[in-house]
């Protein structure tokens, strides 16, 4: 059995914990918070939940340990910090600071002999994976990625910071005639608008003015303005009701050319539909979990992505085996 | 430059040669044949065409083989026969006889120290892949794999094998039912009748019993039986006008379920829409033939299949630059 340690026990920790659940060859052993443990209830009867002081008692009893905390502020920290003493793995987020991510956790596993893997998730993650091989069979082409129908946690925080703003959900949703267009095959030139809508459920507190909460969400710069933006007022009911979950998904699509004269076209697609955000994220890092503590076994250390990891090791399946049912 | 070379020049040789045009990092140095090299035109100036034998003294100019010729029969032969000699590709799709085909070329590329890739292409190859991943990430889930539309070239050979038919064309076409049922996530048990349809597009010879020959069709066991058929017949200039391409693709789609009481589904899909089936093929061998290259550098020899490959090997960029703009 593969020892899983969770630390950060919010939408991310609890999608590992139930990931881990469907993973017959891994074991939920603990998850670490920064609150007070008595407060924090978790659905595996057999793990215990500690202050994240104990991760530094608890090396011989976990194999991998899952870092779910934010990337703004918690995984920058906590990775480099956590791959000294775990093999670990996050799913860190900001682009722009991947490199000098990568290159801290890189120095810290190195030096610890541990195995980390960052930015593991769908994107990046899946689609990360999708746009190198796609890339990788198909040079001569153009990539596209598409999110959506899907909830935007960040986009949702944006219009909640607003004036007279109790809740929001915010939908990013995929315009059909851009998709249309890139499966055509045509290589489209498509701009920010073109490519997406946003759509947000905002519940308003009483007596607020409500075309100025929509004036404010539709000019919002980087996160609105670029878009269109429709505005649905709602009570705190019917977002309850209808607004509960965290669905997401998108596509992935890379079209291109061969032939000596680009006589063919080729469309490669990787989409994915989602009922939970977090609990598909949490299964991606499982599999990735169990790469990890195969790669350690082997004495491959450092730190790596989704792009460094052969499709084998995320198996729990020999090579025999998945050459024979799934190749 | 990584140095090619073909073996065989049907039409996965040229989909190879076309793939090895749009990889700079990529020359093809020769092909080879089985027949009069003078009777060979290939469209790539700078290559040379040779007879067979000269494989034996050119291992010095070529860094990666790759083999072109059938799985029946060319290919258990060829392939751990030129893992003495060179790095090689292949895309051997005899499903049943892959262990045994495995083991063979394993063991010649490691007596030799040559790395090798058997089954590469796209099923077997990316859908394989896909399959890998999607098992691994939803391991509670069901698979389902849709081939088409496309011209299938085993069914094809079979009907002209019928007596009075001079040409087919037979297109493999997934029921959009199917797929409309299996994409809401439903797992439905769908039998083969119900997941493909086939349509044949047929010349006959002069004077032919055109009712035999569809019955002849339909009834055809293994190939036909199990299916919904329909026979079109046409005339020759109709085969060559409408039906000179091979275009093929298909979708691997793995639904699954994630929380502690199967509360959400996913979907997982990917999907292939291709011009030209072997230029797509050769496209991906290609990519592959870069993998082998790299890895025979670092030491790493054998006998290896797409789920034994990290995905940064396939890329002509460094780590660096593939985290900075495919994660």
């Amino acid at each position: 059995m593969i020892k899983v340690g969770i630390f950060g026990y919010g939408n991310l920790g609890k999608g590992v914990e139930c990931a881990v659940a469907k993973n017959k060859d891994m074991e939920l052993v603990a998850v670490f918070t920064r609150r007070d443990p008595e407060t924090v209830k978790i659905q595996t009867p057999s793990a215990k939940v500690y202050k994240e002081d104990e991760l530094k008692n608890m090396t011989n009893d976990i194999d991998v340990l899952v870092l779910c905390g934010g990337s703004a502020t918690d995984l920058p920290e906590q990775t480099p910090k956590y791959a000294e003493l775990y093999n670990v793995v996050d799913s860190f987020d900001t682009h722009a600071r991947i490199p000098e991510h990568f290159a801290n956790v890189d120095k810290a596993a190195k030096a610890s002999g541990k195995t980390c893997v960052i930015s593991c998730g769908w994107d990046p993650g899946m689609f990360s994976l999708n746009r190198l091989y796609a890339n990788c069979i198909l040079p001569d082409g153009k990539d596209y990625t598409f999110w959506g129908k899907g909830v935007s946690q960040g986009h949702s925080d944006a219009v909640r910071r607003i004036d007279g703003v109790k809740d929001c959900r915010q939908y990013t949703i995929p315009v059909d005639a851009a998709l249309d267009a890139v499966r055509a095959g045509k290589q489209p030139e498509l701009s920010t608008r073109e490519k997406h809508t946003r759509e947000c459920f905002v519940v308003a507190e009483e007596g607020a003015d409500l075309a100025k909460i929509e004036n404010d969400i539709k000019t919002m710069p980087n996160y609105f303005s670029d878009y269109d933006t429709t505005v649905h007022f709602i009570s705190e009911e019917e977002m309850k009701a209808n607004h509960s979950g965290l669905p997401h998904g998108g596509n992935v699509i890379r079209t291109g050319y061969t032939g000596m004269n680009n006589e063919h076209t080729h469309i490669i697609e990787y989409k994915l539909t989602l009922d939970s955000n977090p609990e598909f994220t949490g299964s991606v890092i499982a599999a990735y979990a169990r790469a990890v503590y195969k790669l350690n076994k082997e004495g491959q250390t450092g730190c790596k992505t989704v792009f460094d990891i052969a499709p084998a090791y995320l198996s729990d399946l020999s090579g025999e085996e998945i050459r024979a049912h799934l190749l």
